[in-house]
């Protein structure tokens, strides 16, 4: 019997190993076994300091792999804002500046935010789009990126208490919920994180 | 002997208009009056709801026009940054949100706001531009558009005390000091707003 292949998923966020192990199961790589970076408590932190999610993931990806000797995955991902120019894009998690990773009211201030230089936006420029990427790297260099996106529209007002993030203002095109209103296992089958980690099984069974 | 050629430029700074009547008249335009919006105390307030430099310094211009019965110029302007894809753009003077447009600090906030949202941006990608898109209108209906651009890159901390908006962090290309370290006829000599009513001036020749 072959050992079955252990991968590490690049985040100390203990939510996503379950919801990552669940899509690659899905997906057709469900003998791949998925831990998380909480089993390396020493690993170094890895600042998102690239211009592009592409940038970060593998940044990110390759400092694991190569800290653990484990082939790693990671993603980076944000919300771009049409008539923000596509921002705040990789700037997604510090939009309204620096109050330390930590701080539980940071998602909400970069959301207000948001929603303030939207004030005067009508309706029809409001256009968004999630976007993930997610990155495998292997200890000997290797790597694999893929891209998920989930278009839709921001609303003026807070709805939903599900997911995190801009969740609360953003509606995917064909719905009339937010994403914060759509249970984790509807917002899986359709987001740009679902959509990335599924394409990025299909390059891991080539990888591993 | 023939009356001047009056223009009402579309502000109610009033600052603004011994700068504009003296660049039309370095650039060769001295005969043509400028008065500026505070002549017209009911002039209705133009908002500037759309998402262009362009489009609000037409929609200022053609308000007054039709308002006044008299040639009018406006302009819009703001700081694209490269490394916000361009924004803050038209949303430079609400970045960090509303404040109303009559507080002191609106200035202060949104320059502390691009500040933090690149305080990991390296030096090497932190270009920037000025512009300055200004407009003609005549009542008739007639128009003349142009644009001026002014390179440069954001420094970390404030530098300065002329000048008004984004000026303490922003310095020239080819230039050390800040655009709030110039004199008013240094920094309109190479002002994207210098450059704008310089070309604009040759537009009014050929439409008044």
């Amino acid at each position: 019997m072959t050992e079955p292949p252990t991968v590490v998923l690049a985040t100390r966020n203990t939510k996503k190993v379950p919801e990552v192990r669940a899509v690659l199961a899905e997906a057709g790589a469900g003998d791949v076994e998925v831990i998380g970076l909480d089993a390396y408590p020493d690993a170094p932190e890895v600042a998102e300091t690239e211009p592009t999610f592409a940038g970060n993931a593998l940044l990110k990806a390759h400092a694991v792999a190569r800290y653990t000797g484990l082939p790693a995955i990671a993603d980076d991902s944000g919300l771009r804002v049409d008539a923000l120019n596509g921002m705040p894009g990789v700037l997604s998690a510090r939009w309204s500046g620096h109050f330390g990773d930590e701080s539980p009211d940071k998602d909400d201030a970069n959301l207000q935010l948001v929603l303030d230089q939207l004030a005067d936006t009508p309706a029809e420029r409001r256009g968004a789009e999630f976007v993930c990427v997610a990155a495998a790297a292997l200890p000997d260099g290797r790597e694999h990126v893929v891209e998920g996106i989930l278009r839709g529209r921001l609303i003026t007002e807070r709805r939903g208490e599900n997911g995190f993030g801009y969740d609360p203002i953003f509606v995917p095109e064909g719905e009339e919920r937010t994403t914060a209103q759509l249970t984790a296992e509807e917002k899986n089958a359709i987001s740009h994180r679902g959509a990335a980690f599924r394409d990025l099984a299909a390059g891991l069974r080539v990888l591993l």
